[in-house]
């Protein structure tokens, strides 16, 4: 794909300084710049790489005033980051529309169905009684059990994994090998210190706009669903156990736990690798940092949690900062104790 | 599958209130109960869902007295929840009993062989000298190297990875995306800071009934074997590093992991995004908290630990709870520092 | 493959006690030793084993003189661990070099190129516009997206998956279900709460001798690339966001957390389960214990990290000692409150 800087300035609805004609095929970092690259300052942290930059173009603000010769042309814009932002999105945009139709082999059950627009790439799986919407994308080694619903726009990246009855919304992206609907971890002991297995037979839903980072697991529930709820978006490597609830725009970064049939309220913030045990509440609008274990409900909304077991941000802050001179505090009590 | 509620009762030795001929299609907890569905009452806690369910029918005990009007017929049996068990294991039976056969295009070297009820999905790849034994379902996308023996009656979910000369007993399951023998990480430092390889020569075996959580990782000895015994319940996001031994019957949930050389004891609970490491050995029946670090050998079995570094459970919940108040504690040592 | 002793002994330099034409397939610990096999005797503390061993050979010392009568034959060298090794490494190369051709069904785009002495199992898939070096081993269900990179001698396990626009160099190992490339974590905050997705359209560069473990991840740059430099080794389950650079000779262990845009030096040793924050830059030679949370730059090199804030590995463990015993401490204090 290649565009003319005059192209670009329509778009974008901005002027140009210098020659119109110039081709561009590439969004680069002003401080990589190459030929046939575009580029953005937004920031003045960045104008030293402006002067240097070897990009075709540099998308610039309105006002902008250059101090120092430079070689590159420019696109001068209200808002140089929103505009790079626009290319950015036109981009995948452009990407993702141009995967359409069914690369061969591949493997899909006659009695389910695929939408209009939509992708299916080499040894993409879909078992019986699926129904996937239009202009979903299901990239190459994509597995997809039997009764899975899939909404319009959603994008299955390679090797994801969407076991029976799950039922994803419109607009999700779930990256490379994610796994959906895997057994939740269930077995009841027996008086011999074994175990036996509870059958897991309920499912996993996504809502619509929901992203799963790749090699994440979402268990289906024993009974019920395990659920994602609207724009919820997940990271890598995250474990969400099943019956876990996850409310509306929720974010939770990578390697994070949450064990079984713990509800996370909307609007959270969880940092990498915490960790939440099952069957509590999380309040809407809670945080919790990294590394944080969670082992009681939180039922005050708003609060930001953190530690080794969670307590609240500042106070563990300053014990944590008594706890690294502990030997100090131990030695004035024996100084105490010696005066005693 | 459809089955009356006179079916169900002759299975569950109970009796019916409401009609026999009644069809349901679908095992469903209480409070989410549709028609059509099956659902149990076991908890007096569920009570009130009971008089709203929609189920078809419900699985009460024989001498429930219902206090208020309910739509739904009843199975009376001795026991609820073993009876709704039962159920639950019949259905999942029924349901892996019916997928065999082979679908295609599937990959066998000719020299691996399959035993009868077997089932190998599209895309399913089996190396060199393989044996499979009854009933061995081999899902779509599984990789199977070569030189692997499974044993009979074992699942293998979608896209995961047994590679070469693994040993896999008798009725196990391994979860989609799992990797069973890769190579252990071991790398032999050079004298200019760089790393050689070690070769990873061993094997991973698996005793029979051992379940392995989606996305975990069994990494291959680098001579020998990493050994998980019989009946050891594996979670998801595991790591088992290279010559790791698990004893009998120990679960290990979640995100957990286990450096290289260590030795588990038998009936061990390991919580999740626990790390052992290395060359240790851990005591039968030691319970190791969420988080927590073991550093040391676990001598005396029956412990509870717990910890950033493991611990007696209640030392360390102790000693943190007057971590949390530490800046109280510092304050009371300046007063005395006053005094003094 | 079968040698005969004889040929070993040439191999290695050594000298045979017993029968030149005995012939061995396997190499054995010489504490599981059986006919067949050859092991090694390197450590005393293994000698007991020595006169046990069933294998049909051990590699042992010039000067080694057995004080108890054995049954297997020997192959006197100089340093039998050096030896051994050496097998070790002819093995697999063997066993590697013997990969050759392609099996079918595999799909490759046609606009993509695969060096001589190559191998393509069944079931991967290699897109648009991909240049695979000579060498290069592309095991079963292996997803290559467009306009990928790979070295010469490179090795990519079953079901890794390398997206778009990836770079790997030379004798590189990526292990199975490892995804190189997958869209970095990346989501504007929205005036309503929701979150926009920010396109990344960086890629995903490995310099040579990179070694990548089973179901790690590697994000792919917001825009630039995420680095790891040469000879860098990871382990299973690392995480590794957008933008991060990882410097040359530096090993990861498992279940490592990076978050993005943080460079780490190079010749660092990061353990198990460590998490970085990001933004940080942390110097060269820096060894991060396990389970350490990394909260700030490190710029002095050659220090040892550990907690769960880092700070200095003793200073650490001195405060731990004293956190154990909390409540003698807080004991102490009510002594001295009361005798004031």
């Amino acid at each position: 794909m290649e565009f003319s800087l005059e192209q670009l300035a329509g778009i974008l609805g901005g002027t140009i300084d210098g020659d119109p004609s110039l081709k561009v095929q590439r969004l680069d970092k002003i401080q990589e710049g190459q030929p046939g690259g575009i580029a953005f300052l937004a920031n003045e942290k960045y104008e030293n790489f402006f002067y240097k930059t070897e990009a075709t173009a540099v998308i610039v603000s309105a006002d902008f005033i250059p101090s120092k010769p430079y070689t590159t042309a420019l696109i001068r814009v209200k808002d140089p980051y929103t505009s790079f932002t626009t290319l950015l999105e036109a981009y995948q945009q452009l990407h993702q529309a141009s995967l359409v139709g069914i690369e061969q082999p591949s493997y899909m059950d006659e009695s389910s169905s695929m939408g209009e627009l939509g992708y299916r790439g080499a040894f993409s799986y879909i078992g019986k009684n699926c129904i996937l919407g239009e202009g979903v994308k299901i990239h190459a080694h994509t597995f997809i059990g039997d009764r899975v619903k899939i909404g319009d726009g959603t994008v299955i990246h390679p090797g994801a994994k969407i076991c029976s009855d799950t039922q994803v919304g419109k607009q999700c992206v779930i990256h490379s090998g994610a796994v959906l609907g895997a057994d939740g971890f269930g077995f009841a002991p027996q008086e011999d210190g074994s175990y036996k297995t509870i059958p897991q037979i309920g499912n996993v839903i996504l809502e619509d706009q929901v992203s799963i980072g790749a090699n994440s697991t979402i268990d289906r529930a024993t009974m019920g669903s395990t659920l994602l709820c609207k724009g919820v978006k997940i990271d890598n490597q995250v474990h969400i156990a099943h019956n876990v609830v996850v409310g509306a725009h929720t974010a939770i970064a990578a390697q994070t736990g949450i064990a079984g049939s713990t509800t996370i309220g909307a609007y959270c913030i969880i940092a990498g690798k915490a960790s939440i045990v099952g069957h509590l509440k999380i309040a809407d609008h809670t945080t919790i940092g990294g590394n944080t274990g969670v082992t009681k409900s939180i039922k005050k909304s708003g609060q930001t949690l953190f530690g080794f077991l969670a307590m609240d941000l500042k106070d563990f802050l300053r014990s944590y900062s008594i706890f690294k001179n502990l030997d100090d505090l131990q030695k004035r009590i024996q100084q105490l104790e010696k005066k005693g």
